[in-house]
């Protein structure tokens, strides 16, 4: 029999889960420490009990930074096949975690056979299902049926859920009170703010949040709070509805803790470079050093179409300066549904973004593989610089696109190459010659 | 009669030339206030006398963040039509400047057409060229024919050259006495090492530097001080060989400005998000204000194929720091002379940093840009989205790829958009109806 129901309610207890051990192993962190981490809250390990093909992963402080690959049905793009095939290649290129975002059709099937096979956590946002589960306008949605939905995605294995609690009629006036350019973008705080104007009442994931955290506790439900009121555009960054909201999340943050329901942080969104590390300050401190899980941050508004780049600038420089969990953006951010192209796309960016934020950050691992990749480079040994590539395939169809004049060098320098140069100096060779 | 010989010297005698005119012009700023920063040398305005198809701009503080392509044919790929569409297709695509790196067959045929036809500002590394100029090899080159090939370069109008003056027989110990990963991977940086411990001579650049300035002040050439040792990979970063060298080029900063000539700091190449801010202090400190001009730099070693991203996470970061021009990396680097796509994929890239930077710096003119995309993102203004992207095309194929369910709205939420839904909400309509 199990002495305990969630990951942190272990840590509290003294208890190292075989989760805790394997995050422990893949991380080269010490047990104890990471138990400590995951008992004080800043670092999660969603691991939902029924979700058994898990190779659980942590996110937080100290840790690797992870990414997250959001895919799924709309009505505009609902081949259940397509996304499958996504999620598996996603797996393969080294993501920690898959969202889940369907909205249209048999959503409740796709995620079972999803938590079936998949060794990355899957995360979910409940309200985006609500409204086909239901088979009801939006308003006509109970309390209760809302918190209903989570309780089913708690039991078909999923391992984290966005939950939008921080727009709570409070955040909502002060929103009224401070008019912003795009207002609200996020869609599930859109759905919350509709409902709560439209019914005239408390935002049900607020007003019942003791309810919710005991479906969360049950499953070991990780919850990843929502941010409703994140910025749409540069210009909306920072100002009082994001931050009051965050002072909302802050608070249910402890809340959920005294319950050991494990919590995740979410954040913008669209922000200038120079907004970025005061706002994960920000978040460390109003939410009591929680994992923080960034969306981007976009750092222009002007740039549909390469919005992968413009996501690992913002989502680098977050990661530097503390985040903890990126979701990926693809090139079709603001245009459309991800192909399986734009999602590679979007994996390899945020994957460049996490792996350099982890060489600022120190963290164990990161600068071997550089240290690797650069002893390759200066010994021209090619092989392993295409085996080092975070893209072998790429590196290796660029490199032999072109026939070079000169062994061991590329078209661009030929035997202009300074490693060559200055490896033919140390050998005492003149370095024009074409040996 | 002209009364001055170059930008510095004319802002020096209170002359406002009809280059800071224009410049002033293009980035709103007072000309007064300009005049001063060219005076004191913290902008410069690179101007060949002889380049009369030129568009100036300025470089450095509190001007816009400026991009550089390079170009230019090797031994490898040596199609001049082909580079010439590139600087025509670069110029388009708004880049402030090209350096023309050829390094084989007719350079100077290819270089004087370039500039007699180019609006940009265009820079070269004489050095390069020095090997086909003179038909011998390296170490029979003297110091006097590598000055000879500068003047030449000054005599075709190019507006700014690469020196590796700061490599002299003092940093070349330093580098001696410090071994590093990756040695000296700056091409002219290698060569002049080579050049400089064959011959067992000084640095003909450092030695004859009075001469130098004599050359670049006739022309009004400005000055790019190169940075042989810059970092090859993270591991090299901000090490006892780059800052000795950056010490020399701040002592020849104020050499060049006493003869009114104009001066940029070349810098960094690889190193980690965690040094970035302390190398642009370092180079604004010990080089006096002089503008700063990044390659790069790359946040990491290992993703040959996607250098342009690795790139624009560095040059984002470097110039929202202070940073002031930003040398554009293509896919391609590290793997071959990049082709036409893999050059506008990388100037976009550069644009999207230099954009970033200018909105975290506060530039005049970069937050309106965002300001009316956000607007027209809000009013589900597709028309004027594509318009205001930064590549039109690429946004209207992606948002027109796959045919949305809901006018306005994308495939990636359809009746969903949070935009619609609260703009519904806002006109009192239903936000779940399919209007």
């Amino acid at each position: 029999m199990k002495k305990y129901s969630t990951q942190m309610q272990a840590a509290k207890l003294g208890i190292n889960t075989p989760q805790m051990q394997q995050v422990a192993a893949k991380e080269q962190v010490d047990i104890d420490w990471l138990r400590e981490q995951v008992a004080q809250g800043s670092v999660v390990i969603p691991a939902n009990i029924g979700h058994t093909s898990l190779s659980p992963e942590g996110v937080g402080c100290g840790l690797r930074t992870k990414i997250n690959v959001n895919l799924g049905v709309s009505k505009d793009a609902f081949c259940y096949d397509a996304e499958m095939a996504k999620a598996q290649a996603a797996i393969r290129m080294g993501t920690a975690a898959i969202m889940d975002l369907s909205n249209y059709g048999k959503t409740h099937e796709f995620r079972q056979k999803l938590i079936q096979c998949s060794t990355a956590m899957i995360g979910t946002v409940p309200v985006y299902d609500a409204l086909g589960f239901y088979e009801k306008e939006l308003l006509e949605i109970s309390a209760e049926e809302f918190l209903n939905v989570v309780e089913e995605h708690g039991k078909d294995g999923v391992d984290f859920v966005t939950i939008h609690a921080g727009i709570n009629q409070h955040t909502a006036e002060v929103f009224e009170r401070n008019p912003r350019l795009m207002n609200i973008v996020s869609r599930g705080g859109s759905l919350m703010y509709a409902w709560m104007r439209l019914n005239n009442r408390e935002n049900p994931f607020y007003q019942y949040f003791d309810d919710l955290l005991q479906i969360c506790r049950r499953y070991d439900l990780t919850l990843s709070l929502g941010d409703a009121m994140r910025p749409g555009g540069i210009h909306d960054s920072t100002d009082a509805s994001q931050i009051q909201e965050l002072l909302v999340l802050g608070e249910l943050t402890k809340r959920a803790w005294a319950q050991d329901v494990q919590v995740m942080i979410e954040g913008p969104g669209h922000m200038s470079i120079s907004d970025i590390a005061a706002n994960v300050k920000l978040e460390k401190k109003l939410c009591h050093n929680a994992p923080f899980y960034v969306l981007g941050p976009l750092v222009t508004d002007i740039a549909p179409g390469y919005d992968h780049i413009t996501g690992a600038i913002g989502g680098a420089i977050a990661a530097a300066n503390g985040a903890d969990f990126l979701c990926y953006v693809t090139p079709a951010e603001h245009l459309r549904l991800p192909t399986m192209e734009d999602m590679k796309e979007g994996i390899i960016a945020a994957k460049i973004a996490a792996h350099a934020a982890d060489l600022a950050k120190g963290i164990k691992g990161a600068w071997e593989w550089d240290y690797r990749m650069s002893t390759a480079r200066q010994e021209l040994d090619w092989e392993t610089m295409f085996n080092e590539a975070i893209d072998p395939i790429k590196a290796r169809t660029y490199r032999e696109s072109v026939q070079t004049e000169v062994e061991h060098s590329c078209s661009m320098c030929g035997k202009m190459c300074a490693i060559r140069t200055i490896n033919k100096l140390r050998d005492g060779d003149q370095p024009g010659d074409s040996k």
